[in-house]
């Protein structure tokens, strides 16, 4: 097959199907154009998906196109941000119409969930792999951040955790549990992770600090304690984990999974005492589950794992792409 | 050597050496939080660098940290805009800190210059790539844009064109030309373009449309057109080629060099006749020279080629990644 470059991008990425009224110029010049809103603060992350690194080389493009965004969705959630405007720059061994179709498909259905607009990318050869720029708005002062935290702040998590590790691991070993709709279930919540956008905006006015869960909540509140120049006591047994989990694995096993597996995508964020009535009222209503998982400490203190009201020592590592490989 | 990926990023890229008041948040956080000033509109373009595609694998890590934010500020200048914020996604096979550090130094010079800031990216392992994302602003309602050309309106490029290519083939072929200053001279031109920021800011109100010439002469004048919905007929023998190109290779080659070798980072403009003497002003004091080499004409006509006042063909193809490599 021989097409070019331009014409492929405009064959599956140019599609406008959003209401967006902030973009003047999206793809198709040398640059997009945007106006933010006043009053409003832009968000902006970036992340590059590799490969054998981020993705298994047998992903199928569609799990492809929907993860991709979403863990650049969980960074604005993380942020209490509104989603945008994407960028993508797609780097691709060959030129396959039936894999562009999945992949721009997905991504484009994720995309108009949200509203969000294309504005731009590059497509290059080469080995494959993705970076997505990803934009969103926040009221000006109100974005979450990870260095809030205060000593006495209770420590939340949504959602549960361990299901993304547990299904990483199935695809890896090619194996199965018994159940399918459980199997089904763990592969999902790594492949289709939910990032957590309207709980992010929620928290907007009650959390103190927060992060999303991508390289492990150990690792991650880790980030949130050295931000915020704390510690922290956190209670395994009060770490949500799913029954599915809990069923089909040992139970070492997927408190590991939960507290280092990492590619949760869940938010975990921190707390005054003063605003927990208000944040059942605000999460509540959502129907996702969140759950107390520990204190912020004093930073002297350190990380500290209790089991049974006792510190336990468990050796952890959080997911580091030139640590782990 | 073992360094955890976030120790590496810190090490090497977490330098806040600008001025910016409009960076609320950088590095360190989910996201980045910015402000964009009012009136101001926000430009943004996306491009990624993957190696023995868009740079050789034996290039100097100087001169790829230099050409990677470089190419990407001419799609800023290309608008008009003023460059203000970098995001860099970054894939590397190894940790190598001598690579890191002459890369991040020459990154960090030329944002240094422009007075950028970089306030986000990601490392992660793999086959070497770069994507930067950059970010500019320009007053609302003046960027420049591909399509503004109007019938009548001249045809302009600055600088020269065509030394670029004559430096990547001296480059990939291992030759050198007998002249050494002149054999830098075009290695320069290929490994460190001059983005053409100022001329792009001069232009705002005076061209039509504009494009900074990455694809080649021929292949980014046929985006103008096809933007503007208009023809062109171009002057091969107005085309600004350097003395040193025309000493050292055939005038043939240089020609064909010069309207499709690519790479140039020059910009392409229309500008109404008149603008021509107000261009003169704008453009005049800024050291650069800016040549006209032809005329915007009906789109039925198409884009031809002219030689002593004949038309010419010319077998030209711009760079093209899926079919060119």
């Amino acid at each position: 097959m021989s097409c070019g470059e331009f014409e492929l991008i405009a064959r599956y990425f140019n599609r406008v199907t959003s209401s967006r009224r902030d973009v003047e110029k999206g793809i198709g010049d040398d640059c997009a154009l945007l106006n933010v809103p006043e009053k409003q603060t832009l968000a902006i992350s970036t992340d590059t998906l590799v490969e054998g690194v981020h993705f298994l080389r047998d992903i199928h493009p569609a799990d492809l196109g929907y993860k991709a965004l979403a863990v650049n969705l969980s960074d604005l959630a993380a942020m209490g941000a509104d989603p945008a405007w994407l960028t993508l720059a797609l780097t691709l061994p060959e030129v396959d119409e039936a894999w562009l179709k999945a992949f721009s498909d997905s991504l484009f259905e994720l995309l108009n969930y949200y509203d969000m607009q294309l504005i731009g990318g590059d497509t290059t050869r080469g080995p494959r792999s993705l970076t997505l720029g990803i934009h969103g708005l926040v009221p000006a002062g109100r974005a979450l951040r990870r260095s809030g935290a205060r000593i006495g702040d209770w420590i939340y998590v949504t959602g549960t955790l361990g299901d993304s590790a547990a299904g990483l691991a199935l695809l890896q070993h090619h194996e199965r549990i018994t159940d399918p709709v459980a199997h089904e279930a763990l592969i999902k919540r790594h492949l289709r992770p939910m990032p957590r956008i309207l709980q992010g905006q929620a928290l907007r006015d009650l959390a103190s600090a927060a992060i999303d869960i991508s390289d492990g909540l150990v690792a991650d509140i880790g980030h949130i304690l050295r931000a915020s120049e704390c510690g922290a006591r956190l209670n395994i047994d009060a770490l949500p984990i799913s029954s599915v989990l809990l069923e089909h694995f040992d139970h070492a096993q997927a408190v590991r999974w939960a507290l280092s597996g990492g590619e949760d995508y869940e938010l975990c964020f921190t707390v005054p005492e003063i605003n927990r009535g208000a944040l059942d009222v605000a999460l509540g209503r959502l129907g996702v589950p969140y759950t107390c998982i520990g204190q912020v400490a004093p930073e002297a203190e350190g990380m500290t794992l209790w089991q049974n009201g006792e510190v336990v020592e468990l050796n952890l590592k959080g997911f580091d792409h030139f640590d782990a490989q």
